[in-house]
């Protein structure tokens, strides 16, 4: 299918597929939404889905409004193999929530995942795919080092953002990556360089 | 002062205490709240909110029903110099949450820091008075690797318990020490002996 762009057609049906993809990822979680029932309930063809966001996870990522796709960042530090992946994903992990327009709709995400149960479950499943199929399969970690990774990186901002406990609040952003990276090189089973 | 047990006037006494600690706590945040403030809210003399409870930090455990002073587990494994630290801290941690007559209170605690705002300043406070005068100061390490220790277990929760995302959240208990526990130790500077 061509890329057709901007066309009115085009918006109208993408905001349609999205609509669908929110109300079916909060009523049914991750594991019981496909694209097909997605293409479905926004009465498209499952291809337009695709052709728009790619797989479930993108679509996630699109209906939730989520600042970026964790997967495909992670596959952009582990392309990028002349640097330290551990420094990397901690480093881009704080960008993303030092930044107050990246970290406004991430704290929406984080509330509705706690206080809503189907939220809930749909973050549970977004979560689990993301770790198992991304990070585990394309960094070449055990999907058990992958959630420890996962929960190391959800702790330092569950500290520093959502309690803003001190001292590590106000810590300098380099000072937090050269003291916290070692430990997630640690879990990823890599030596330093 | 005495111990004087269980006579009926104490426990009256204590339920007082706690009353008014729960309140202030909520209302003023950790850092407003002093023992004295606390006496006088209950009706009682300072000296008694210290023979019951011993420090701040232990007034607001007993006040919030959590199932353990952190501050104290921590005094207990640094004192424990036979045993690999970050291990004990890590089978700890899963210990209270595997066991659900301590998850249910510790589950209820996290949900109203995350809902409530002022329950949220509240245990912003004291994560921040145990971190820096229970962990950093006793076990010798700065105060940022204390809260990043914090950070990592508290990820850890977050993850396997909170959204039980796979496959941590099923992984056997000790297969979790094993992989994790290194990653304690990197951050709390320790070599492995």
């Amino acid at each position: 299918m061509a890329r057709t762009g901007r066309r009115p057609g085009n918006t109208r049906s993408r905001e349609q597929i999205l609509r669908a993809a929110r109300e079916q990822f909060s009523e049914l979680g991750y594991d019981g939404v496909s694209i097909r029932g997605i293409a479905r309930g926004a009465g498209v063809d499952p291809a337009l889905v695709h052709h728009f966001f790619g797989a479930k996870d993108a679509v996630f990522v699109a209906a939730m409004r989520l600042p970026y796709n964790p997967g495909e960042v992670l596959r952009g530090i582990v392309a990028d193999s002349g640097h330290d992946r551990a420094e990397a994903v901690v480093r881009f992990f704080l960008g993303v929530w030092e930044d107050p327009g990246t970290r406004e709709p991430m704290l929406a995400f984080v509330r509705s995942a706690v206080t809503n149960e189907r939220a809930a479950e749909a973050v549970r499943g977004f979560t689990q795919d993301v770790i198992t199929r991304h990070v585990a399969a394309e960094v070449g970690i055990s999907p058990l080092r992958a959630s420890l990774v996962a929960a190391q990186l959800f702790g330092m901002v569950l500290v520093r953002y959502l309690a803003a406990a001190e001292p590590l609040a106000s810590a300098p952003p380099e000072e937090v990556v050269a003291t916290y990276a070692p430990a997630v090189r640690t879990v990823l089973g890599e030596a330093r360089e």
